[in-house]
């Protein structure tokens, strides 16, 4: 241990050590007679082993190792040469200085001298694809490299007689079959797609292992070079060649000697012994650095394990440096321990972070939010030249346009058109591309919400009983809650956010998924309703089914039209009852197809969705291909069920649109008069209302920022939460005026546009999994999704295919999409699950599992009360009662312990006072 | 080495030694005083952790030790005191002598005896459920003893003055306080659920470890009892201990100790350690042991692995006889490599099977088929006296059931009803009950199966084409088909069976299961076809929508029938065409919802099926309930859909029972006379189809009768080909003269019937798979299974409800589920995966990809061309065309090497004869 901190605490301000590439070649015979070196596993971080029957790399694996091979592998190093930094610059000479050196100390027979330098310069065959140039290389090689060898092959391999002379220590057959396969190897090398795993400055470490007849002790060495060279064809890929491990060894241990291969390059692929291997002095040093792998080694009982199971790599690794400075720690790593838990998990630890600080000035608030966020603007912009972004915003573009499209649709059928997709999709355009190009957290995105299209039709249905004006008393409502929410940025109410613990967040996000879910079902039964199915039809009995148009007076036998009369039975159902005719027969009030075609198209574009969104981590198809099926799930499944619609060609209710660029309802145009509508009470009136949106706002927004800006999502130029208010207040009053929707943060598409700019290591050992950096933080993807999202306006003519039922599909999926990864149904699910399937949730580690039901039951009451409260008139004051959740959730500090409510949600900033107080106490009491 | 060989050779005919259980327990404070005793892991195969926090057992892991622990662990059986076959009846007993001989020997002080003493003594405390009772014993503890041990306390854990006299080695307070806790933890052994995963004999090991402020040196014991003695409360279930491992340190290496503790759990829990502690002599042995264990332990790099992961126990575990036999034969195991292959796997290797080899005599396999099976005749009926038989009873009688009504509805429709649902459900239970109780394999199910049918349609269509009496036909055939039959029986020809290897038996039931697929597709077309849909339909115009019928002559004012005369428009559709009226209107040719409806009950069937039957690897509910649904599932499904058909109230075509006990076409009778219907040159010319039938037979039968003898069953009581085919043969002339269809053994039931009689260990450690017994081999529950299907006659009246497109649902599910499984569709999958996302099948190890694919590529080619030939005039040379795969698979032998082929397919048996030809034509040549 002494030693091991003594290498690795020196020169530690020199660059850290390159990644190492490791390869691993054993001397095999080909056709029977000739040797050749053949790769036979390559390490990046885990192993990768050539099928030999496969022809094929295996997947990456944990190598799993027996001790045994690791203490011949220390015996080795104990007792073959070790020559660091040695100064050469091609195989040869390589060779020639270990066989030398082998000689000087005895370890090796002067005549012995030509056999090992010849067997260590045999050729190297690589497993790689089978290309037209290998084929090629491989038909050269089998030409002009066989009848020479089998000559070489009879004067030193086999006959052993007349050893050639080896000027300058190079083997004169050696060399030149060497350097007949360079070129085309090098070419292969430069097109190993392998390459692109490795980054540029890595090295290789060659491991040469193998048994030859001549050999009665075996020959050992450990090369680290002076500096990394090319040693040729020896590598795989064209990465130079930094250190050298041989190992050739008498006839019969074939086995031992591969398994101190995989060891040794197991140990080269270590980052502690890799560490070690280059700043090692001398031969005292790689047994410590063998050893301190040896301590720290895991080991797996033989009769729990069965070692031909390739051991799949673990999702994440503990960091190395943790060994490291375990020589300045001291401290025994834990096996099977529990990980050290952090406080919180991903959702919480907003308390404390800088956005949230309250000033307890003016606008304090906004004014930091500007002074943090203005460095950046500038690089807003360029940070978005990467093709990834370009892909982003396809894939947000179509989201938003179908959330543009279904909320349209659901806020038309809510307002009776007085707002409709037209005005939906013109006020996502203009907010949103403005909310992106100004806003603190450019990462959200806007958009209707389900609170908001609730409020709407709540308060539409109250204008249209109380006979307001309902646009108008709209404006008046917009108007005072946007008052409303500059007075809360301008003093820093957004600092409340930090009270938001998973618990509320979870409990808003699953209530409005459950509303998204609900609404769907209750849709489509309308539907059915409208479109009744006739049960009693019998086929053999078409002949008795009819609906005919009959005058109410049976004398009138002409209806009456604009322009003179016509027969009632030409009448359409419409006019039949416009014209005071009356349906006569049994048939109509039944409509056919219909409703079970929408019903189809519903549960069809569902699953559709579904099963395209899943898509990507089924196996077959490459990476790209999968992704975009994924990425493009929904519209892939409306664009298939319009289609089957189309094909069916039955009358389902279609999406209405207007064909013009006009207000979807021709009794309102694109400004909101704020005067004449309702009597004048009403404008002041409206402020209590505008309360009630202002909460809901408010909650909505902050709720959404809370999780874009959440910690785990590492973002760097840091959060807004004032400066977004400010923007979203500011756009309610363009909105007002303009008669179109409200917007504010949406979590769901926020998130999808955040997961689609995740940034991630790009080269990284097969087998490892891609490390997280950060989200490419720009303006310019969200202003281009909205830019289009305006510019679709004009697809109207297009959108009318679509049917409604294939959008409640769609909302459907979004209600269930957004459940997923809530830990709150995570918890829902246990109820169902005996004990022993459980998952092994961090939390059910710490926390017995009836505190965890008991948790999720409080949260279940809280939802149903909540949902109660939604269905009866108290509905209006349904934003407020969200409030109610922070309250429930402080009141839960007196039912659970800190340690619980840390695993199952976050601990509430204001308990570290609470803490403090309480240690105070005591002190007194004391 | 030598010593391992020595101490495991000796007394090989003792019997082996009893399952230990292994508990880990520590020394830990509760209340922040009081020290006890808790359970924190235990060990029957693999490590179970009490999760602290969670208060509950963690799932069983492989535990995961390190190499320090066990070098630690080396260190303190080298220094410990090792008492082998001590003699003492209660745990203060064995803790006396164990005290006293360590102070003997000079490990201990004598003033300490008491403190260690009373140390070990304390109470244990294990996790098991809380129950009422153990809320009890809680309640109890806490009241009576704190007060007393509070006392205790201070007279020897805190204040130590007045050691208490301890009179004949037993602490009075020990003693009385195990005493007081024994009844109720005895009680709650006995409940203890856990005490089923343990066998009868079962031994417990303790072990020990905790830190102690009094002592300088650790205290350390191994002992092995001379008689396994219950040590009361020591151990959570109430198993005898033979083994206590004691570690008791100087504070501040808690971790360590634990690990330690571990170490020697998990030891104890090694099949080759254990053995040895058994067996061992004295110290040296047990240190032999861990060196053995330390040579066989998998080591991990610590790079490569995160030890806070719990490894999932694999699924299956190499035997530690390989390990045991070792030191006879001396080889190496290999990590990481491959498992060595054995030849076929699964499919094949009856080429070699006694069963099938020929004998050359008349009637010879037949009378060896009786021979053999004759001695199990009476155990074939009391094996069955399982609970397992009721529900594989109950679960085969549904499947069969619904085959029944499904092959029934398909032959009903094939044969416009000459065949029906009844007739299907009669000739399943005549057949199958006399089939299970004579046959030679009475796990095979007979049933209608697809060939069958495909004849059966092919027939009847070419005798409606040439009007040949349908009936008296297949009579014909019938007779000649089972006199062919018995021919083949009476040469042994099922020897042939042989030849059939996994590319034949994959090929042959991946092509029925497709054309259940198309099937099920096409009918559910042609219902589209029969009920249209009017896509014109426009909700409004439903005033100008009709359908009247209305004479041809529109003189005609009133419709003729045999009473009178009647309005035409009174008629239904069926009357006005056969009074010679005509629809008129643009309504006539359009059925509304039907068809809507039909594809919903289609696929809603399959998904629910397919569904219900995935349920039962879901988390949720206890195992049993989910088998139960998973069992049920088909039957879930139907009972669903016919309920959602009930509901909606649409017409949907439905299931067509005759109501009473009678065939199902009026047309005929019970018994088919053999002559008069047809020409006498019929009689002569059946024998041609018959020809066709008869290979049909043979290979339907023989290939299901190969798949359900297969290896992997392991079947004690040997198969019958011969005695099969000699009862399918008479039942078919049985069959034939009542009219009712065909029966041979249906490949997906009988497997299923198989899968739920299958024995597997009762008692396996948790986190172990249970062992593959066997198959309850008996005749009584096919027999029941029939019984209860022939009462189910009397259920048409049910059956009726039963809408067609749920049965067609079924059908394809069942082409679909029968695909699963079946490497065929494993390599045809391969062609849509990229390389690094391929499975790790056995051959993608051994086989290039290449090979593998144009293997799946000729197999592809083979069932197209079958497909092909299927779809044309040529369809009734079908069966023949099936034996034409095996002479393809002959063919492959020059395509591709043995090697491939015996991962790919199995080796055919007359290749060895040719092997062994080759090598003599080689002999010959030298």
């Amino acid at each position: 241990a002494e030693r091991i901190r003594f290498i690795l605490g020196e020169e530690d301000d020199s660059p850290a050590p390159p990644q190492l590439f490791t390869e691993l070649d054993e001397l095999l015979a080909v056709d029977g007679q000739e040797m050749e070196w053949k790769e036979t596993a390559r390490w990046i971080k885990f192993e990768e082993k050539v099928e030999q029957g496969g022809e094929r790399w295996s997947k990456p694996h944990v190598a799993t190792l027996s001790l045994h091979s690791l203490f011949e592998l220390r015996t080795c190093i104990e007792k073959g040469s070790i020559m660091l930094d040695m100064e050469a610059s091609s195989l040869p000479q390589v060779v020639e200085m270990i066989v030398d050196n082998q000689i000087e100390t005895g370890l090796l027979k002067l005549d012995m001298k030509d056999k090992v330098t010849y067997t260590l310069l045999r050729k190297h065959r690589h497993q790689t694809k089978k290309s037209n140039l290998r084929s090629l290389a491989d038909i050269g090689k089998t030409v002009s490299s066989a009848s020479r060898i089998s000559e070489v092959k009879k004067e030193i391999g086999l006959v052993e007689r007349n050893p050639p002379a080896l000027p300058g220590g190079t083997t004169a057959e050696g060399g030149s079959c060497h350097h007949f396969v360079f070129f085309p190897l090098l070419l292969m090398q430069l097109k190993n797609k392998f390459m692109k795993k490795l980054p540029r400055d890595a090295e290789a470490s060659n491991v040469l292992v193998g048994e030859v007849d001549f050999l009665e002790s075996p020959f050992i060495a450990f090369v680290r070079l002076q500096q990394a060279v090319m040693l040729g064809a020896l590598t795989e890929v064209p990465v130079p060649t930094r250190f050298l491990f041989i190992l050739l060894g008498p006839k019969g241990k074939a086995k031992s000697y591969h398994e101190i291969g995989r060891a040794i390059a197991t140990l080269m692929s270590d980052e502690v012994f890799h560490d070690i291997a280059y700043k090692a002095k001398d031969r005292q040093d790689l047994i410590a650095g063998i050893d301190e792998f040896l301590d720290e080694v895991i080991v797996l009982p033989p009769g729990e394990w069965d070692p031909a199971i390739r051991i799949e790599p673990p999702k994440s690794l503990p960091s190395s440096d943790k060994r490291k400075n375990m020589y300045s720690g001291g401290e025994n790593l834990q096996m099977n321990g529990d990980t050290p838990h952090d406080g919180g998990h991903g959702g919480g630890g907003h308390g404390d972070c800088e956005e949230l600080q309250r000033t307890g000035r003016f606008c304090g608030g906004l004014i930091k939010d500007i002074k943090r966020k203005a460095p950046f603007f500038a690089s807003d912009f360029y940070d978005a030249l990467n093709i990834q972004a370009l892909s982003a915003i396809l894939f947000i573009y179509l989201a938003t346009v179908t959330n543009a499209i279904t909320f349209g649709g659901l806020l038309g059928d809510a307002t009776e058109n007085m707002q409709g997709v037209l005005e939906s999709f013109l006020g996502t355009a203009v907010t949103g591309a403005i909310f992106c190009l100004f806003a603190g957290q450019p990462l959200t995105i806007l958009s209707s919400t389900g609170p908001v299209l609730v409020f709407e039709r709540l308060l539409f249905n109250f204008s249209r009983d109380n006979d307001f004006d309902y646009l108008e008393f709209r404006l008046w409502i917009g108007l005072w809650s946007a008052f409303q929410c500059l007075v809360l940025v301008a003093t820093d109410a957004s600092f409340l956010v930090k009270y938001f613990t998973r618990f509320t967040e979870e409990g808003f996000s699953s209530l409005i998924s459950f509303i998204f879910i609900y609404d769907a079902f209750k849709k489509m039964i309308k539907l059915a309703d409208y479109y009744p199915i006739n049960s009693q039809f019998k086929v053999d009995y078409i002949t008795h089914y009819s609906c005919a148009c009959e005058p109410l007076d049976p004398g009138v036998l002409f209806a009456p039209q604009h322009n003179g009369t016509v027969d009632w039975a030409s009448l359409t159902k419409k006019e039949c009852l416009k014209y005071g005719g009356q349906l006569v027969g049994n048939n109509c009030k039944y409509v056919p197809d219909i409703t079970l075609m929408s019903f189809i198209l519903f549960f069809g574009t569902y699953t559709c969705s579904m099963a395209l969104k899943k898509f990507k981590t089924s196996r077959y198809f490459p990476t790209t291909a999968r992704k975009l099926i994924s990425d493009f799930a929904i519209i892939l499944s409306i664009l298939i069920f319009c289609g089957i619609d189309a094909l069916v060609g039955v009358d389902t209710p279609k999406l209405i649109v207007p064909s013009e660029f006009k207000p979807t309802s021709p009794e309102r145009g694109w400004f909101v008069p704020p005067f004449g509508g309702n009597p004048w009470w009403v404008y002041l009136a409206a402020a209590i209302p505008a309360l009630l949106v202002t909460i809901l706002i408010f909650m909505d927004q902050q709720i959404t920022a809370v999780i874009v800006n959440r910690k785990e999502h590492k973002l760097k130029k840091g959060a807004g939460y004032h400066l977004d208010l400010f923007w979203v207040a500011i756009l309610m009053i363009i909105c007002s005026f303009m008669g179109l929707p409200w917007y504010v943060a949406a979590t769901v598409i926020s998130i999808a546009h955040i997961d689609s700019l995740k940034m991630e290591t790009e080269t990284s050992a097969p087998g490892e999994q891609p490390k997280f950096l950060g989200v490419r933080e720009q303006r310019v993807t969200g202003f281009i999704v909205f830019i289009l999202t305006g510019v679709s306006v004009f697809m109207a003519p297009i959108l009318k295919f679509i049917p409604m039922p294939v959008l409640y599909g769609v909302f459907l999926y979004m209600g269930v999409a957004s459940l997923n990864g809530v830990q709150f149904m995570d918890r829902l699910k246990l109820l169902l699950m005996p004990l022993k399937h459980q998952p092994d949730f961090i939390y059910l580690r710490h926390v017995p599992l009836r505190r965890v039901h008991l948790f999720t039951f409080l949260q279940v009451v809280c939802l149903a009360l909540l949902w109660i409260l939604k269905s009866t008139v108290a509905a209006i004051i349904f934003p407020v009662m969200i409030l109610a959740l922070v309250a429930v959730r402080k009141a839960m500090d007196y039912l659970f312990s800190q340690h619980d409510l840390s695993f199952l949600d976050d601990v509430i900033p204001e308990k570290d006072k609470k803490k403090k107080e309480d240690e105070k106490k005591k002190k007194k009491k004391k």
